[in-house]
């Protein structure tokens, strides 16, 4: 970037300043341009503040100031307040001035056209080798509740008392950090720091939250994303988190193809496919929420939940049978089982005189709901070795009696196993004492779903790829044969094959080494989509119908792409798998290199049968991504139908994936469509492979 | 049913007792036995109140009976509150007094076992051909807020001022109407009346519900069912409250195998196929709900969305354009696609000088949130005919400045279109006064969508089937030749086929009509899984293979099915069709008759990819399901594929469908599988079936 103010000194800019200017603050409180002023005063912001207006002596009870060039110091960071046009006028100053963040409210600059462009480019290029970073255009501001600083023009932040917490926020819409500020204050839940980034011009998600890591007052953080943009510091952002023991909680915007095509329009951004940003967030470590609520509920149980692959089985225990399956059917939908108390755990219980009925939750029921026979349960539950983490789903007396299952709860919350709670009736004091106490709790079985499903689906991140963007835009497609050979390079199996010149008889005397019969292709480096120039013949059965087929090919080149250069034709046998898969490999533009396995032909696209990694994988995380793919599980031995040798698929999705760390081989993208899957111990085969070289 | 009670003497008994008699209440509020003396007083029940306990003169303050049959009147309704060994006995005094309704707390009955079965047939036998009628056992009881009728052994209700409303609500779980209650409180909503039905041994959800449809003040209903019960009843409930025009909402749990499974353990019940359900629902216009919140927020949106097959198109107007978004991406997780305004509409707005920027919803901005603009968008949107519904998206101003956007909403809320609105930040005064005005409105955007897409699923109930319930533990299955007679006279298309003698020679003089190759398969109404026994033969192609064939039949069957009593081989031409799907017909035992359409082959499990009618359909509604099933998609003509015959499909799914009114065939169940899908204008051929008559 173009930046040379240090992390620390950004990170004091952007939410502990000193001192800040409002450019273009405005004395009448109802207009966005006079909130800021308004709001830090309120708060009883501790650092100096100047309003510049030179129309007037005085803003709001301060002294106002004609210019930036006349305060007495240089602010930490000034809030430019004033209109679009004026913009470029105010950002000159600070640089001249060596301010360190610069905040833009007005919008107006990119995603409106040509003439919005050429003003961003401009901000940008008096940016360029100074010390002044852009947090915006199209920023509400900068709030941190714990030093009172509530920075921005948001109308939501007419809220009085916002009570400071631990998860920093950075969003993408300006107007849902007011939003998770007032719902988590009606939910108990305060946060450390929120900040409306706005369209990212110069500083973006990633830079902003990787330059907050070093405040020990963040203890986690929150994403609020439209879209996929700036993937590769979002990425060194989430490893270093990682690195950091800081929890990140993702929610983005854009699983329906609805709302992908409104967060393209909104923000001129290209929305990518989402189940690719399931894979990054997943595969980065953080826990995409999808349920609104969890976004103010997750944190604690994220920080409780470790990122190592050990199996996460769920054991519950409830005084209300009904409530719990609320649970236990959200848990389902998720894919998250729950686990049934083991015998030997039921014993210990009966052991206690405590209830002990076997199923899959263990119910004290109603007549259960005291001190003593909630606190022994937790106590044996705890300490069960088939648990990773315990909920307790307590029922009405969560409202009135706290002390008869919610105290236990807050008593067992330091044990080394988690726990968590989800209350039936509305009880928001045991919510409160429980989110206080720092136990994960959650009000309603679809949050609560949510949060734990989204913490046990994050993996901790790989080593980094080696190929990251980089400039594709002339990259070319090999031909088959060439692909082939990139492929052996990694030890991805292909099917034998042999070359023939198109334009000459085939020699008879040349049967191919693996006998008949075979197909018959063209290859060439410029026709990617063979079948459609009819170049593919199939089962061609002796050395003559092959010499006829290479006419034919011929023959259909020449009417079909004559433009094309085809010297060869490809001559492979007649190979049938017990199924087809299609396994790709590209380098994402936001989430970098990613390899992909889908159910092969028409299929896949219906379905959206597939599993997508960043790659490279291991051959045991492959091996995951095989069991994921629904159309595979007749390969598995279903009802004594064959096996298909799914290790062997498993080690080419891996080797395939190792692109990632071949920069030297410059493939952009990679697509082995059909890889044939064969009788278990015979492997699998390439039959076609399209390969985009830079 | 075994009781004389008329349904009106019910409803009073049930929910308007003028006396209640608590037989074993206790004078310790702690205790379960005594919180109803305590709750009815609290509340100011206007009813007698009569305590019956032979060991005190008073209870509560109240005068205590030694026994019923001391009271000076038979009361109303009788809870009975004492241990499980002891109800058989209060029911017997009830009945000999001629009590209306006995509620039976205890648990113990035939959920354990034997001994608690043989208790709970003494009690239907205590009320066979009285006028007494069983709510429970396990029944936390009956509360009825718009009389202070709390008769509950259930702690939650400790709850002061508990709010009227208008919704019904029946909870197989006890607890649930505890947390309805608080947690409809919290959100200004309230209820009609709430009933805890327990095990349902004599009266069950649909019947209590029947009963109270007279109910003036109840205006629709909220059923939290954990398994599918007592159908008949159910459906014969939905049908008369849709003739009442008194919507009913349905949150099932079971939606996960884990949940099911629990449902069944905890009562007994049978858990159905959770998607039999979801078709039972929607096809009895009843809307089931998802997201535990929604079960609060959905009625008023129910009773603005007729049944009719209306398209439903949603147009959405915001002042928050994240926020928006997120509605619009759950919505689309949901199947339910928002609308983008028309170019009318957006000429309309823009003649009236509001903001009017294209895109799939209108957003107003931040700078739009104004009264006037909000107001004059809602007037052009709500008579704009490209909408059915209505959806504001209200940000950060909904919380301190309600005149802003809240208001218009407000104001438009009387409009012939349905208009609903969702609160970006926590807004309760907001909601409270569009919950009091009856807009349909909802707090969080999974709520919102999870109501709108499943009032929308709700469908006209078609004519109800003649072909219910009844006993089938005799039925049969036909024969293949046998069944097909069946589906000829449903109109159900087949291959052709002759019958030849398993045991002599095939006559090489007659040669099928159909020409050769043929598949020979085994033909006896006692060999069900022909392939599993050998029984099926394929590419047979001439006269002289046939006999060999015919013999291998005979062979296999003697080597593996030698007690089956088979006299005939079937002989149908090789027929391949573009797919395969199967169609099935069954008498659910509690949803009644349904039509099923799936994936044929291993696929259909794995994937779930089928689509669930009640039967009889129409033709067009069998179109509706072919275009659900996504293996069918490829039959569109997608990407130049050839067309597949899918009238001809639709067509036979209704005529197999019709066997839902044709009693005389005695059908149970019918299993077209698979039926081949030939080209567009060639049909479709059944080319196996399997029917099981009684």
């Amino acid at each position: 970037m173009t930046s040379t103010t240090p992390p620390s000194g950004l990170l004091q800019a952007l939410i502990h300043p000193r001192s800040i200017a409002l450019y273009g603050a405005s004395d009448d409180v109802s207009k966005m341009g006079g909130r800021p002023v308004q709001f830090l005063q309120r708060s009883g912001f501790a650092g100096k503040i100047y309003p510049i207006n030179p129309k007037r002596s005085e803003v709001q009870g301060l002294p106002a100031w004609p210019s930036l060039d006349r305060l007495p110091e240089v602010p930490d960071h000034v809030y430019v307040l004033t209109p679009t046009e004026t913009v470029e006028a105010a950002v000159r100053e600070c640089v001249a001035l060596g301010v360190p963040v610069v905040t833009i409210l007005a919008s107006g600059f990119a995603e409106t056209g040509p003439e919005g462009l050429a003003r961003e480019q401009a901000l940008l290029a008096l940016c360029q080798g100074s010390r002044t970073r852009l947090l915006g255009p199209s920023s509400l501001g900068v709030v941190n509740p714990r030093t009172g600083l509530v920075l921005t023009a948001n109308a939501a932040f007419a809220e009085q008392d916002i009570p400071p917490g631990k998860v920093f926020v950075a969003s993408h819409s300006g107007s849902m950090i007011g939003a998770l500020v007032s719902r988590g204050k009606a939910r108990g839940v305060g946060f450390a720091g929120l900040v409306s980034v706005g369209s990212e011009v110069d500083l973006n998600v990633g830079e902003i939250c990787s330059a907050t890591l070093d405040d020990p007052g963040i203890e986690g953080y929150l994403l609020f994303l439209e879209s996929m943009r700036h993937g590769p510091e979002l990425q060194a952002f989430a490893r270093a988190a990682h690195r950091a023991g800081k929890p990140v909680l993702v929610y983005k915007l854009g699983r329906s193809a609805a709302a992908a095509e409104m967060a393209a329009t909104h923000t001129g951004a290209i929305a990518g496919e989402d189940d690719v940003a399931d894979a990054f967030f997943a595969d980065m470590g953080m826990a995409r929420l999808g349920v609104l609520e969890a976004l103010l509920e997750a944190f604690p149980l994220a920080r409780r939940i470790a990122l190592d692959s050990a199996p996460r089985r769920v054991g519950v225990v409830t005084t209300t049978g009904g409530g719990a399956a609320m649970a236990v059917d959200q848990l389902g939908i998720r894919g998250v089982e729950v686990q049934a108390p083991s015998a030997q755990t039921l014993q210990r219980l009966a052991d206690a005189g405590l209830p002990c009925s076997p199923g899959r939750v263990l119910d004290l029921t109603l007549a259960g709901t005291k001190y003593d026979i909630m606190k022994g349960a937790l106590d044996i539950l705890l300490t069960a070795p088939e648990f990773d983490l315990v909920l307790a789903v307590v029922g009405s007396s969560a409202r009135f009696q706290p002390e008869l299952a919610v105290k236990p709860i807050l008593e067992c919350a330091g044990h080394a196993k988690p726990l968590a709670a989800m209350l039936v009736p509305d009880a928001p004091q045991a919510l409160a004492s429980l989110t206080a106490a720092g136990v994960p709790c959650f009000r309603t079985p679809e949050a609560c779903a949510d949060a734990i499903a989204a913490v046990f689906k994050r993996r901790q991140p790989g080593p980094p790829a080696l190929c990251q963007g980089g400039n594709f835009a002339g990259a070319k497609a090999l031909s088959e044969a060439q692909a082939y050979g990139v492929l052996s390079q990694l030890g991805v199996p292909h099917a034998p094959f042999e070359l023939r010149r198109l334009d000459a008889p085939v020699d008879n005397t040349a049967a191919p080494g693996f006998g008949f019969p075979v197909v018959a292709k063209v290859c060439s480096a410029e026709i990617s989509h063979k079948t459609e120039v009819g170049g593919v013949l199939l089962n061609i059965g002796d050395a003559q119908a092959l010499d006829a087929a290479v006419g034919t090919l011929r023959a259909n080149l020449q009417a079909r792409a004559p433009q094309a250069a085809c010297d060869e034709v490809l001559i492979q046998p007649m190979t049938r798998g017990l199924g087809e898969v299609l396994v790709g490999y590209r380098i994402d533009p936001e989430a970098g290199p990613i390899v992909m396995l889908a159910t092969g032909g028409i299929w896949a696209e219906i379905a959206k049968d597939r599993s997508i990694r960043m790659a490279p994988v291991s051959v045991e995380v492959a091996r995951e991504m095989v069991s994921e793919v629904n159309a595979l599980k007749p390969l598995t031995g279903l009802r004594g139908k064959p096996r298909g040798d799914l290790d062997a698929l498993a080690q080419a999705v891996s080797a395939l994936s190792q692109l990632a760390l071949r920069p030297d081989l410059r493939v952009h993208e990679a697509e082995v469509n059909p890889l044939l899957v064969m009788p278990q111990g015979q492997g699998v085969a390439a039959v076609d492979a399209l390969v985009f070289q830079a």
